[in-house]
């Protein structure tokens, strides 16, 4: 058997050797006469997947490692009878972590001693969203979920939901949705200017969805007026082409590399392994765990003096700092356009290696219940 | 024998029991009523030391904790024949450390891998400067020094020093000045308008010596204009009465604390027991070390896989990080004047438990030669 995949796909080898041959190809340049003889394909986003590239090639199942499937073609390969798998939530713990980052970066700011005081409202419960549902909970934040298309769906079975009116009345507001123009709930500029304009100075605004979600130019006007909120920007309208002023009047300002851990690069194969293996009707052998490289931090030591606040802050810094990407991009917005672009490109193309928080054994010298709970919650390993 | 001293002098039992009864004082409301039967006299900067004090008591030494003597009458002491010592450097490592952890922030945002391709100018090569010169080209640092009483003391038997220009030519700029205002080099508005003007926007200025040596108001004016350099201030003109519009336009803003940790006050009474053993003619049997109390973080491990700057930086500020001093400032920006004020001198007198590089065990698996040595010349210990 023959697979052909884009070679950027990490741990192709691990993963795939036992089931077939592997031809690792650019996934930026894939052509029909690279996958004709292939029995599946394997790619990433880079890669536009449907007749053109597929008609005449033996492929009979095609996977993705990513969460989108915008450069599929699924419906072709459903007519065609070709089996398909993408990794739905794959990076959902990374951005997750990322907010939980923001988060503690922003209650510093607001010098407040204990983070969980803040109410979040998440807009968008999916696979991200309900990920940080459940972490933000377990933390003792208040929580408040927005999704008005699972609303609908779950009715009273589901869990209670609030209108985007109420989300964001929040101290903090998480927005998790695609963009969608179409249906009764479209989320392009679901942020407009007059939904901008409710919130105050004491509020902190994070997108780490969809760029197009918030009107960049109405943002940026309302950040120039008065009593402006804090925001934190993971993604951006018309990337990778984004605007530099709004780059300097946001607070925390980062490339779309939110979801760029490791782990959830890695856990991107593993989905699309498990698939295949069930496609083929082969056993799930190999865990992602068994592959990932050891962490360059790999033990954090507290004491008996540690304060628990204190001590969840650094260690989740020490694991993500958004801080280090944000005076990358804005370092990125000096040159031309075309510059700024191709740098906001590279930043995501030669992404440092990012471990999430299970990556670090923590080791919590005479602390009681509620410290551990935090750190596992947060999703530490601890060493006790 | 009878000991009256500051109740804020840390370690004051440990250190004092076995020399004599030791009486606790609030410093800054000490009367010569509390100190007419005391023996030995241990002050910090808020109890001013002369004839009004000590006319008629049985004072026979006076120590006080702290590098400064602007509040000791030591002329005075001397004609009386009373005993004197102060703790002069006892905190330059405190202010090196925050040095260090600034220079690291600085190499990141200006996208340098490694920092210690900077130059640094080091203005004052005294306690604090020397010290900081020593690390810096432990650490492989270009660095100049700039000291012209030092230069005219020692002449060509002393190191090689720059003149102030030549310093102010360097990536950066870190001021180590006591203030004066008298003599033939007068560090009073040292950095003036013209001196301001040679800085560019590839420069650090960081001033942790004392807020007069920098024309606070020309500075301002100077960050209004293009080019500015950064600049990150620990001391202010008119502490605590700060300009808040300074604090708003400076990089980084902290409130006179990069002395302030932990160990620099534990080796100020240090100082002051040992010199008071002297004087008795007692053996100096207790060290700093005995009594330092654990720290809330106390190990870090590394594995091969760190890459050593990357790993440094992470180190240096899970042990101190400057940005956490800074929102505190800016928050504290916010009211009245006198607020302010009173704000600023909250910051210093409440100041969080700080711990030094030394208090923490960093693990190096697998680390080469080269890495240890950076370690080491921070000041972490290491455990191979
Ligand atoms: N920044 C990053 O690095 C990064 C990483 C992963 C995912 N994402 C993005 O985050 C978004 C969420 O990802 P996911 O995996 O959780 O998707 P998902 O499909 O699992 O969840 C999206 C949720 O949004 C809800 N939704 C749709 N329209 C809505 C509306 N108008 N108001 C409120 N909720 C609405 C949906 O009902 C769904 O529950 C996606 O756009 C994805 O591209 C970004
Ligand atoms: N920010 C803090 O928390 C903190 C902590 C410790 C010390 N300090 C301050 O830092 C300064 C230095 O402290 P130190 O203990 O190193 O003092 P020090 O007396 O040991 O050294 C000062 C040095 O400055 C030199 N100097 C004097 N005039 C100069 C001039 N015009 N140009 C260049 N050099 C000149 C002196 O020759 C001397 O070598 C002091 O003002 C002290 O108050 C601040």
């Amino acid at each position: 058997m023959l697979i052909v995949a884009d070679e950027n796909i990490p741990l192709l080898e691990s993963f795939f050797t036992d089931i077939g041959e592997i031809r690792r190809v650019a996934g930026r340049h894939m052509t029909a006469d690279d996958v004709r003889d292939a029995d599946v394909l394997l790619v990433r986003s880079v890669t536009p997947v449907g007749p053109e590239l597929l008609e005449g090639s033996r492929v009979r199942f095609v996977g993705t490692a990513t969460i989108g499937t915008d450069h599929v073609d699924v419906g072709w390969l459903k007519e065609q009878g070709i089996g398909f798998s993408a990794a739905p939530g794959c990076n959902a713990n990374s951005v997750v972590e990322y907010v939980l980052s923001v988060l503690s970066l922003h209650a510093e700011r607001c010098g407040l001693a204990d983070g969980n005081e803040l109410s979040v409202g998440i807009v968008g419960v999916g696979n991200v969203g309900g990920c940080l549902a459940g972490r933000l909970q377990r933390l003792g934040f208040k929580v408040r979920l927005c999704d008005p298309p699972r609303a609908e769906a779950e009715g009273p079975e589901g869990p209670e939901f609030t209108s985007l009116e109420e989300a964001l009345k929040c101290d903090v507001i998480s927005l998790h949705t695609p963009l969608t123009r179409e249906g009764s709930h479209p989320t392009y500029h679901m942020l407009d200017e007059s939904r901008l304009s409710l919130l105050g100075s004491n509020q902190l605004l994070i997108n780490s969805g969809r760029g197009e979600v918030i009107d960049n130019q109405a943002l940026k006007a309302r950040l120039s007026q008065a009593n402006a909120p804090s925001v934190a920007l993971d993604v951006w309208e018309n990337e990778p082409g984004i605007d530099p002023e709004l780059v300097g009047s946001v607070w925390l300002a980062t490339p779309h590399i939110a979801g760029y851990s490791l782990e959830g690069k890695v856990r991107g194969t593993e989905m699309i392994y498990q698939a295949l293996s069930h496609y083929l009707g082969l056993p799930v052998r190999k865990k992602a765990g068994q592959y990932l490289p050891e962490p360059p931090l790999s033990k954090l030591t507290f004491t008996a003096t540690a304060d628990e606040q204190k001590a969840l802050r650094t260690a989740l810094r020490v694991c993500y700092d958004p801080r280090t990407d944000d005076v990358k991009l804005r370092l990125a917005m000096r040159g031309s356009a075309d510059e700024r672009a191709e740098a906001f490109d590279a930043l995501r193309r030669d992404y440092p290696v990012r471990r999430e928080c299970s990556s670090l054994k923590v080791q919590l010298k005479g602390a009681g219940r509620s410290m551990q709970d935090s750190f596992k919650a947060v999703g530490f390993k601890l060493k006790i």
